[in-house]
């Protein structure tokens, strides 16, 4: 059996699958940042031994254990570095830690590589030989798959969409770089820019729709609030929109590949397809070269289990 | 044998090369652009029987002939489509015209890819697994290596670093797009910025060494006074190191290849390594993450042989 692990800044979920890929059962347990890896680290060792018992196996059944998790991660070591979504975990050796514990292989990586070879096999990129993953959630990160194969690059850097400087003027990002593509359309940056609006603007749909609570809310309801007519964030994702459709158009004109799929929290949201992607691939041909931009721009298929999905494949495909 | 042509806009070189790669004769004439395709491709068939006459060899002692030519190139049909070096060169089917000609198998490619084949070689990338060669001269352009192969993508645009929008703030790019990274740091663009910056300054050094022709320079030139201490030169090429860094960054965040290699006319100057190459390196050590910016950037080693060296290659790397 493969046991799949997707370690998300919310939730931590396991999956116990055949070697042919036939996912069998599926535990989740709140992730709790706050109390550290420690015991979420205590939590997956426990429910991989649970897994197992409930089926009658035994660490020498599997054949890997294969991990999303957060970026920046080593994969080469297995060492969970410093997530900004896993603020408590530091230079984590999970791959270590659970080779110790069940004496077997284990492959991690970071969640946006494994999304793409979820997409890759299982969702929107089946058939492709080559597609790049571009997920928008807290933050923006990217896997590029070539010849049906992840591209890391000779650092393992390759496929940081989030973090290239997209415009030179642009704000300062978490990461400390200027104009980043993430400072532009990640989630928290949507919420920022809204909020930076509604300092110097009345916005009456935009109210009406949050009610009292306007000083907290979420990319969700920027995508609800533009649904149903809000100017100000029309205007938010305008400029997202353009930001996504000039990050687009970069990495084609470098890696070139058969189809973008996009995914992430933003972008699972039901409204994202007419309201961010539709109009991203419109972007996309006033803006590319001899304007005909032909490469395909999705939705990922699998939503919230691209990564768990993903997972299955990981280590199999290099 | 191999035939290896290296199509200019200056000048048509073809050499001879055993199997193995010895290099044994090279022929040389003027494209003569004004003239038009048609005198080229005969000048470049006869030469080609002219060398193997010499050598008593028979056109099916031909292993293959290997084109590098000004891009836009089809490189799947061999048509050179219509490079802005060679205005008079419309949709030309050489790889067709040759292939009846000789009845052997010719392989075409844009020269920035062949470039990318030479040095990888015979250059600044043998033993390299990965790099990314960028060419500034009368264009920009680039070529992928990944597995010691070229990369081209799906619809053979990949690696077109010259016409990724590097600031959506830029100026026009003579493809039309916005801020293309062409628009900064292409020879004849540093000569219009140079130029802009004359008509509202004096700049004393510039025009001592330049004397009356200050109307009519170069690339070349705007190296050799900023070499000697003009302000404006100096300033030129400040820009385009900044922007010359931030494509290597945006690059390697998506690319991360093992080194990237510089070439092109602008950078065959001997002082280019001081005035252009040093800074870049030093400017991406500033504007990169964590402030380790640790690919190397180097000059191509084979200068103007990079794309002749190449054709050896092409064809037989895929």
């Amino acid at each position: 059996v493969i046991i799949g692990i997707d370690i998300g800044g919310t939730k931590i979920q396991q999956a116990l699958f055949t070697e042919n890929g036939k996912r069998i059962d599926t535990l989740v347990f709140s992730t709790q940042v706050r109390q550290g890896s420690e015991r979420a680290i205590n939590k997956i060792i426990e429910n991989t031994s649970l897994l197992l018992e409930k089926y009658k196996l035994k660490p020498i059944n599997i054949a890997s254990i294969n991990i999303g998790a957060p970026g920046p991660v080593n994969s080469r070591t297995g060492v969970i570095l410093q997530p900004p979504n896993l603020p408590t975990w530091r230079n984590v050796p999970l791959k270590k830690i659970l080779e110790e514990k069940f004496n077997c292989k284990v492959n991690l990586d970071n969640d946006a590589n494994v999304a793409a070879l979820g997409e890759l096999h299982f969702g929107a990129g089946k058939n492709c030989h080559s597609l790049v993953y571009i997920t928008i959630s807290t933050g923006v990160g990217g896997g590029i798959i070539i010849n049906r194969k992840l591209y890391r690059g000779w650092n393992n850097v390759a496929g940081e969409v989030g973090h290239f400087t997209i415009d030179p003027s642009g704000p300062r990002c978490s990461c400390g770089q200027i104009g980043c593509l993430e400072t532009f359309i990640s989630g928290p940056n949507l919420v920022k820019s809204l909020k930076e609006k509604l300092k110097y603007n009345e916005d009456e749909v935009f109210e009406k729709v949050m009610g009292k609570k306007s000083e907290d809310f979420s990319a969700k309801d920027i995508l609800d609030a533009a649904g149903r007519g809000s100017r100000l964030a029309n205007e938010t994702l305008e400029v997202a929109v353009k930001y996504l459709a000039l990050g687009i158009s970069i990495i084609n004109y470098i890696v070139n590949p058969e189809k973008f799929i996009l995914g992430g929290g933003v972008i699972q949201n039901e409204k994202a397809e007419k309201l961010l992607i539709q109009p991203t691939v419109e972007k996309l041909g006033e803006i590319c070269h001899f304007k005909t931009f032909s490469t395909p721009v999705v939705k990922a298929r699998l939503g919230k289990d691209s990564v768990i999905w993903g997972t299955y494949v990981l280590g199999k495909s290099e």
